[in-house]
């Protein structure tokens, strides 16, 4: 099985390259798509670090390299930018009707129970698959970053958490911060790992933060206060009291106004590389 | 009729509104959409300047609200964007199966042609309507320039030739600056205007500027030299010619390797809100 990634789609953008790549993924035993920003090489001398973006319910690779303005500033400092699909996609894998179950919905775990099991496995595919794939087509830094939004900022925080010496830091944008308490979660879960919660807790960032196993990382998650989905399905206050009870460097900002779409997410998006710069190049 | 605008959606963005609005237009005798990126009135003490943006073929209202990134240097430079649709829409408003004729097609004329003349009046509609509406709507400054890429482009450029006393500058993205001897520019003009190509002359940018009534604005075209449609359809040198036989301030920027796409928009938009900015302002 050839697994070298097909370049689908280019364009030069700030000086840099936006790219779209298709691949035969063993994690998830079919095509995957993800966009990729490289920065301009002949601005800067060392090879980029290397930042994760995880999108939210509904979204593609392309949301948010379209919509939310990164590579500008990527570009200017130098890092490399990589966006994932938010599942396996097309025939012959399982999808639901509902926008939050299924294709699109991969939530970033690696599915247990049938028709799911066999291809929604985005936590290996995000953890492993990719970086090592994005390391083997590019020469990076051997730092990286991870951030995501939504569905997605839940996928950044839990895998940092899961996994922090492999990160400099995590940020998120209105993130899914107690998936094992809230709907959208607790739906996912239940179809995609089954009934036993306690399997649920180890892609959980609320209980992965309040475990003593858990390394800190810089962390830092915008919220906006005008978001349909705060109080019923966000809560991040949760994870910013988990945070404190273990003197956890978390930076938690209400941005008052401010509702769920890539509008808040372009508005603040300069913050969140530049704080992935400092502790990539510290 | 009640023209009031009905605002269908509004997000805080970089401390500024995104907002769409819906109407019962006079000009094109139907609902337009429009968006409006109306900057932070507490960054700024005076009213902000008005620039205008023209989308190309097939875009709606929507395309350069959430790909272009301008709204960052909008909210800093006190700007207001008014975006609207490429055409009417709709039912009971006629359409051709082709991307480049009928909706999402208007290219900025005022049809005389059945059975397009009487909703395709997007010429009154850019010019006159839809300035008088968001004067009515916003308190603005009583100066405004123009910008738009590709079949934009050819309506910003049209209408600031045709009415360069309402526009402090103008510029565009790839531009269509020659109409009336390009395929797209044909096949619209025949459809909307009819067989006698004097008519279409008042739509053209090369006649508009090499003519004696022509009055001098400041004008800045980008161009990618990526552009899959740069010969055949753009051929910005043609207008560049003409205004060099006229001592015409325009400046036009190769842009090497950058291609027809909003992430070319969105690498140099910048320099086009920093240039419409000094003129308003100047």
């Amino acid at each position: 099985m050839d697994d070298r990634p097909e370049c689908i789609d280019e364009h030069l953008l700030f000086g840099g390259r936006q790219c779209r790549f298709r691949h035969r993924s063993a994690s998830t035993g079919g095509l995957m798509t993800y966009s990729l920003f490289v920065p301009p090489a002949d601005r800067h001398a060392a090879p980029p670090h290397v930042v994760f973006w995880l999108s939210g319910l509904t979204c593609s690779d392309e949301n948010f390299s379209q919509k939310s303005g990164a590579q500008r500033l990527a570009a200017e400092l130098n890092l490399l930018l990589v966006m994932p699909d938010t599942s396996p996609r097309g025939e012959g894998v399982p999808d639901d009707a509902a926008y939050d179950l299924g294709q699109g919905a991969g939530f970033y775990v690696n599915a247990t129970r049938e028709p799911w099991a066999g291809h929604f496995r985005m936590f290996d595919y995000v953890a492993d698959e990719l970086p090592a794939l994005v390391r083997r087509q590019f020469a990076v830094s051997s730092r990286q970053s991870i951030m995501g939004h939504s569905m997605g900022g839940h996928g950044a925080l839990m895998l940092a958490l899961r996994f922090p010496g492999r990160f400099s830091s995590v940020s998120a944008f209105a993130p899914i911060v107690n998936p094992a308490q809230v709907p959208w979660g607790r739906k996912a879960f239940s179809e995609y790992l089954g009934d036993d919660e306690q399997a649920w807790l180890e892609y959980d960032s609320c209980h992965l933060l309040a475990g003593d196993e858990a390394r800190r990382l810089p962390m830092l998650i915008d919220q906006g206060d005008g978001d349909q989905f705060l109080a019923t399905q966000l809560q991040p206050a949760k994870l910013a009291e988990a945070a404190r009870r273990n003197s956890w460097p978390l930076t938690l900002r209400i941005q008052p106004g401010y509702d769920h779409s890539y509008f808040f997410i372009a508005s603040f998006i300069e913050d969140h590389l530049r704080f992935h710069a400092e502790h990539l190049n510290g």
